[in-house]
């Protein structure tokens, strides 16, 4: 089983996949938690590449082709590895991410990112997707503050220092592309507390994935 | 004017065409010479990533994305802002490397390669393109000494440390690509001596481009 989970920045994506690994672990089932980019050896290079703030002048073809290369990588070494050892794989952002932010961000056409993505998924597609959801105003807060907590505000910072209509496109995005694809995309608000929250997600894989519940 | 050149390791490009920036400079024309990958500064990152022969590991899609992302940058921050202010661009590789090597040598598909190429190169096709052609035993003696007198072998040397047939199917590659590129794509012999070679590179500009020379 394959459960990607999406959305703009400071919507707690890392908190609630962390309390999702950990109750899978307490029913006994093996679980690998990655993310995107990021999330092979070369990948982690790319990320520096994609998120530093120094590296603004990408043009938007240039970041959608290494979120590509660090998808395929990923996929090939890690993703599809850990599925066929039999593990429930959890990733933070994953092939929905390149539509929402390079087409409803960027502008670049959905249909041919499509194709791309499943270049570089070579049919490995998630099980199922959570998008939490957030006004970008109090998810940006949330962000900003984490990566100055972190001392990442550079090396992490390229997308909270985009403008804030920016950030609004991409949660209208996620909502289009999620209402677009209910068989597999499914929203949970993600305003309330971190509990409120969990509690959402978990109810999501019970009626989704009940076998995994 | 927009003029690049292909070949498998060890044809001698880098030769012919500083030589190519001499003779027109010679002339009154302002040159800019580039090369592929690491044209432009986050490409200079690329080209160490996909060089050096730590990353033997890198998929041959995610080897292909990472040469278009390149290309893209390339294109946009050097290629069409120097071909606008009226400048000769000379090239060391470009868009047929990805189809020669991605195609050809690793067996992805040359259409669907084209059709990326488009992508990354935005209308920006070359006006002319040489490819340099050598057996390739000849041409890789030439490659790996070279890469150990710069004390190069691992940092560049990923493509050289591939099995003589690899570089059988790409040098076949090249010639059948250009056969099917006429238009553009001309080969010239380049086993002979160096000002020999450039003999042949310079009829070559004489016949394609006669305003050029």
């Amino acid at each position: 089983m394959f459960i990607t989970f999406e959305g703009i920045e400071g919507t707690g994506k890392t908190t609630q996949i962390a309390r999702l690994k950990e109750y899978f672990e307490s029913r006994g089932r093996a679980v690998h938690l990655t993310r995107e980019p990021g999330g092979s050896r070369v990948g982690r290079e790319l990320r520096q590449m994609l998120l530093h703030v120094d590296n603004a002048d990408l043009t938007p073809i240039t970041e959608l082709f290494l979120y590509l290369a660090d998808r395929a990588q990923h996929v090939a070494q890690v993703i599809r590895p850990q599925l066929e050892a039999g593990r429930v794989v959890l990733c933070d952002r994953f092939a929905d991410s390149t539509i929402v932010y390079q087409g409803f961000g960027r502008g670049l056409d959905t249909a041919i990112l499509k194709q791309l993505n499943e270049v570089a998924v070579d049919g490995v597609w998630p099980d199922l997707t959570i998008v939490l959801d957030i006004d970008p105003e109090v998810g940006l807060k949330r962000a900003t503050l984490r990566n100055l907590d972190d001392g990442k505000a550079k090396e992490e910072g390229r997308f909270e220092a985009e403008h804030i209509s920016f950030h609004r496109r991409i949660r209208e995005g996620y909502l289009t592309w999620a209402a677009l694809n209910r068989d597999r995309i499914r929203v949970a608000d993600a305003s309330a507390t971190p509990d409120e929250v969990f509690a959402r997600v978990k109810a999501l894989i019970e009626t989704h994935l009940p076998d995994l519940a």
